[in-house]
């Protein structure tokens, strides 16, 4: 592990505590807007619910093992106390919440039957494949070139969601309500842009740059990834809810 | 950092836990508070209690960043440990709740459509500019000048946000209830006074008082500005909630 500035150091610190307070007022927001949305929908926004909470309990995790793994020198920079920073609870975190992700996404749309069930086994265990196969390269961090073949391995599952996800939502959308029929390719775009957020930020330490840098971008661009695919997802789950609700009259303010 | 007097560390760290307590309550009564009023008015408190909540875990986190910051000596005041007190905190906090308080004032005016959204969208990005560009000269505690040009920077965006919403209430409030524009010009009001405490106290380190009178001034100034602009400010909403649907019919109470 390499020295930070007081700079780095700040700008991880406060993106972690941005991400616990996100994650935080996204759970309470889940939970109690379920009243604010047809009957129907309700176990999509639960689950939306679950996924934050989930996040931010790890992210309070992550921000004690990083206060942990750095103290203030006297030069005024941040060394390595050499208690590790421990880096797992993020796919800890994953590993329980990516599934609850596809699962939120088939309730709200309301994909039913024994084949949007197998549809569901088969995305879980890729995104476990997906998961499992990212944290051997993740944790590695001088070998550039095994970096690279665990996340080309991952990213194989990873491709097969997403291809999965934009053509089963493609076909789902045919009967859906304009304003649903939007809401739907904006959240298939924003999974697109934030999913393919995660790669990119599991690149950085291959791309030579130095090594302090390499853990700013890492930490910063999962947090924003996780806060954009979690809460930011949820909240697109819940406004493609209140539109379904109120396409079929069971959006409670019209009560 | 400069030294702090008894009584001057003593206030900080009152007003600090007036803040998480004003918040906390907050909390409650607005989430409790939603089932007072009509349905169509129960996103916006949602959205009121989010903020509240939000700025009450940061006011937490201040006020243990505080504690840690400053340690009292034996000469009887309080002398600073070494470990930095945190500023970054409070814009993390506007950087999530400010958006929210634009979107609290929509939903509890019922501000609807495609003109809206756009509204909003550049009301967001305004406030996010407006926050961005006041940070750089936050942490700037020695030269004055550059503090100022931040700050006029950030102001421009604010003052876009806060002529927009004048006007876009104003608009909105011709087919109120006479009760309804009375409040509704009230909140008008009491968001041009409370975002206008924000830049008196960010100016005050540079009106020539000695370092801890800024200290003082500038963590008072901005604990006081916080509980007016969203416990405050979400009281004013709820009464809005209240008055429209009295106006409407759908008072819980009326039932």
């Amino acid at each position: 592990m390499s020295e930070l500035s007081n700079s780095n150091f700040s700008l991880i610190y406060n993106i972690f505590s941005l991400t616990i307070a996100s994650m935080g007022a996204a759970f309470i927001f889940f939970l109690v807007g379920r009243s604010q949305v047809g009957a129907k929908y309700r176990p999509a926004l639960l689950v939306s619910a679950l996924v934050v909470a989930i996040a931010c309990y790890h992210y309070f995790r992550i921000f004690n093992s990083f206060e942990e793994a750095y103290a203030l020198g006297a030069s005024g920079t941040y060394a390595p106390t050499g208690k590790p920073f421990n880096d797992a609870y993020r796919y800890v975190d994953w590993l329980l919440t990516v599934p609850l992700l596809l699962v939120e996404l088939i309730a709200v749309m309301q994909l039913k039957g024994k084949e949007s069930e197998g549809t569901l086994s088969k995305l879980a265990i890729a995104a476990f494949l997906m998961i499992a196969l990212g944290y051997p390269g993740e944790i590695i961090k001088d070998d550039m070139m095994m970096r690279g073949i665990w996340g080309a391995l991952s990213s194989i599952p990873f491709v097969y969601i997403l291809y999965v996800l934009w053509v089963k939502l493609g076909a789902a959308i045919g009967s859906e309500s304009p304003r649903v029929q939007v809401l739907v390719r904006n959240i298939r775009l924003l999974m697109l842009a934030t999913w393919g957020f995660y790669p990119i930020t599991y690149m950085l330490p291959m791309f030579g740059i130095s090594p302090e840098s390499a853990v700013v971008g890492v930490q910063v661009g999962y947090a924003i990834s996780d806060i954009l695919a979690k809460a930011g997802y949820g909240v697109m789950i819940y406004a493609i809810a209140r539109a379904k609700s109120e396409a079929d009259g069971s959006l409670p303010d019209l009560a």
